[in-house]
């Protein structure tokens, strides 16, 4: 059996050929040759997503630090071409110590947000040196960072490349020089660009991501010369984020096996208490005895087998979700001033629905609907997307929101649907998912993962804006249903006029008489 | 203004605050939280992709070795639970060599297709070890690889498991053991899963790789416990891909300054000729007298602005498309014959593209139609998506060859389409992608990205495709209008005839004769 052998040309590589070309592969020369997975598939896209990387990260850093965010967004083409860019985002945030500039530029996976769980827009630590690594690619020019972490004194500069080979930032000119009288920090990449002022633009990115932030001022400057300003609508931050523990619904038993391992506690109800959320002393005592396991146990000494009976224990045990204040929606009031402000509409609606978790890790679904009005009708339905607060533009139709939106049965609610598409219906859907960790398809962030938790909640909060559409709908249903009927009946009454004529030999008075009263009489009867 | 303080919680971390939360993160701790990205989102789509992962290795294995594969595999519930499944993949391949078993299945980003420009079906060391990881992480258990490398002797026997910290293998087991009387490997990787025989089935996924595949032997025993045999369609091997150089159309600037950095040419025109695919002397010396630059000129001296006028010359400069070898496209008929076993319909038409490039990776594109016959009407077309042999079966939204049949304009070949959706069709569509390097969007590799050269090849594959379909749709059309009409008559004509009793006063004779002649004549005026 396995000595067939094949037609075709002779190739008899052996395991010993093949072991010859086995090498370790470094995760900057993966992203390099598979760049598009962060985003810079190509020019358009790739000017978008450094925009959004180093915005992302400015407003990050001011929250975190507890100051309004300023922020100011210059794009300017290179020598007057077309096709490259110098992007420049200034932020009035934190700053950044001098010794951590290299490697926050200039190495991949590397970060403060990765660890943790906490409520974020950067998660991986890879978004802005991966643009700096695209603008080097792609222009062979450094990525120039200014810091200040003080209001007085000087500010560090810094030009510095990413050894792809290595992952490893290479400093190419370090200085102090005279900057801003307040701490902030300033970025500025050349890349290969284009720029074209649509939906995937990054007007549109920060136009959006002025609806979703009200508490964000922002200057941009377009790659045209123009300068837009969108002032602060409110001076209150959003709520401050916590940074949890993982709950423990949802947990593996692999990650299970790995924390027992890892564990600082010296007993499995110390462990159960202190690794994870919500979990009261009674709920720790209720787990080891389901599990038969002891409570002063060493978590060292669980077998793989017993803790897959702690791992059912903890299924089978009533806990509280987790707290509320780990995630902060952008909330319904700023859902429909932002709905109101951009569309015209006749019906606004808007839910927030609890926080719940997928695998131990706690998000809410928020969704607002615009309907009618100004809308574009016999097109698919506009759909909004938002992860913590940031503008999903690509990958649309990977998103658990937009597959949510086409999967959900929308003639139920009395709109017109292809099977399995999203609705054809003057509507603007929009739709936030925040969540401690958002599990996006990509590194380029631009898609939320069909989590079945997470489809569910989506689809619950569409449900109930449908609902609340449904009435508002079937009355426009009705109205146009007559009409179409009275433009049926207008298009055949003439020729069944003509056909009479030439039956019952009428005169063109007759005839004109007949189509009067039919009209009227059909037009009755049909309910017209 | 940077002062400007914020109501909402007091909140004020410090540059140093944030930098002390800085760290490292390990490429496997990044995919273990993010495993989504490679395609274990949830369990069913866990278990396709761990049959998935370890048959493309398989049948690279055996192609690479000159071998007609021979593919056993098997998906066995564990302890009859509908959760947890031990997945079982053996191969007549040339085995693996003992040192390297370790790292292929027990570390993320190491393997022998990355460094390389060939077509082959992994490409970035990471598949068949993720879903190793993701087994571990979801039942604890390790993965299970026998190995023999000749037909005579013991087999290697390994269990491992990936620590996940340190991206490293640990070796739990290694034993000599009696196995099967040819070369081969087998995996076998216990995970939770779920397993529905639909068109996201690892059943599925089989039954297009046979289809896409002909030279494979497949024996595939269910969960449960039937089993499907699928006999080779051909003895012939296809033509082995080549390895080949960057084509110089496409390189960028960043990646150029590199090449000129790591060369062992000593001089540029070497390093063209040698670095590069399809540049002959005569081209190397046109590139350099464009440029500017000396042909002996040492690569390592180029400065960059030099590096700027070289790219310009090489754009500027007139080559030969990469060699046709480097790809082995399925063939129409094969396509075809794919087709019509699965499809019955009235037209099937393919197209094999010639292969061209984006960022200098050679690539070709081939696509083939089935229409009408037993297909279903009034539901989107069905697209079945192919890389390099390869099946596509999730996140056919975030794919080029989906985005590609969305965009085109279906309607102007006769077809019914929402705008910018799939058209709605008794239609069967399939793509097939092949390339040396093939841009996929997520690590899980089943959508390719969208670049705009691909897109392009695609496009046009489509395009002659519909055309010929065309003249075969608009007399299908012409019918179908001519009956729609005839359906608005009789559903009209009684009305009529009840409102013209109540007018003319007619008796019930004269309505039913008048509705007669009335429908006979409608028909003729209206080409019924």
């Amino acid at each position: 059996m396995a000595g067939k052998s094949a037609r075709g040309a002779p190739r008899r590589l052996t395991a010993e050929d093949l072991a010859r070309q086995q090498r370790e592969i470094s995760v900057s020369e993966f992203f390099s040759k598979n760049r598009h997975l962060l985003g810079f598939d190509n020019p358009k896209r790739a000017l978008l997503t450094t925009v959004k990387e180093a915005v992302d990260n400015s407003l990050d850093a001011c929250e975190e630090a507890g100051v309004l965010p300023e922020i100011h967004v210059e794009i300017t083409p290179v020598d007057g071409r077309e096709d490259r860019f110098r992007v420049k985002v200034e932020d009035n945030g934190p700053g950044i110590v001098r010794r951590q500039v290299g490697r926050i530029f200039g190495k991949l996976l590397y970060g403060s947000k990765f660890h943790r769980l906490k409520m974020s827009r950067g998660q991986q630590g890879m978004g802005i040196s991966a643009a700096g690594m695209y603008g080097q690619l792609t222009t062979g020019q450094p990525i120039t960072i200014i810091s200040k972490t003080r209001a007085q004194g000087k500010a560090d500069y810094f030009e510095l490349v990413l050894d792809t080979k290595a992952n490893e930032p290479r400093i190419i000119k370090q200085d102090l020089v005279d900057w801003n009288g307040h701490p902030g920090t300033s970025v500025q990449i050349e890349l290969e660009g284009y720029y074209q002022r649509d939906k995937w633009s990054p007007d549109e990115y920060l136009q959006q991501t002025a609806t979703a932030n009200p508490h964000v001022s922002l200057t941009y400057k377009d790659p045209e010369g123009n300068l837009i300003r969108i002032q602060r609508a409110t001076d209150a931050l959003p709520r401050d984020p916590k940074e949890i523990k993982p709950h423990p619904h949802g947990i593996e038993l692999g990650m299970l096996i790995q924390m027992l391992r890892e564990t600082k506690a010296r007993n499995v109800r110390a462990f159960l208490r202190r690794d994870f959320s919500r979990v009261s002393e009674r709920n720790a005592d209720e787990i080891c005895q389901r599990a038969g396991i002891a409570e002063n146990a060493s978590p060292r000494r669980i077998a793989s087998e017993e803790a897959e009976n702690l791992l059912e224990a903890i299924r089978e045990t009533k806990l509280r979700n987790p707290p509320l204040d780990c995630i902060s929606p952008i909330g319904q009031e700023q859902i429909l001033a932002g709905l109101k402000k951009n569309f015209q509409a006749d019906l606004y609606e808007c839910v927030t629905r609890s926080p719940t978790v997928y695998r131990g890790i706690p998000f809410l679904v928020e969704a607002g609907v615009a309907y009618g009005g100004a809308l574009a009708q016999d097109r698919p339905a506009k759909v909004l997307r938002f992860a913590n607060r940031v503008p999903l533009l690509y990958q649309s139709g990977a998103c658990v929101i937009t597959q949510s939106v086409a999967s959900l049965n929308w003639r139920q609610y009395g709109l017109e649907q292809p099977a399995g598409s999203l609705p054809i219906a003057p509507l603007v859907i929009l739709v936030h998912v925040a969540s401690a960790w958002v599990p996006f398809t990509s590194e380029s962030k631009e898609a939320i993962a069909s989590y079945p938790a997470i489809e569910r909640e989506v689809t619950l909060a569409l449900q109930e804006c449908a609902r609340r559409l449904r009435i508002h709908l079937s009355r426009k249903r009705r109205h146009a249903e007559a009409e179409r009927k009275r433009l049926y009946i207008e298009q055949y009454i003439p020729h069944i006029g003509e056909a009479l004529q030439n039956i019952l030999r009428f005169s063109d008075g007759e005839r004109s008489k007949l189509q009067a009263e039919l009209t009227s009489i059909l037009e009755k009867s049909r309910g017209g």
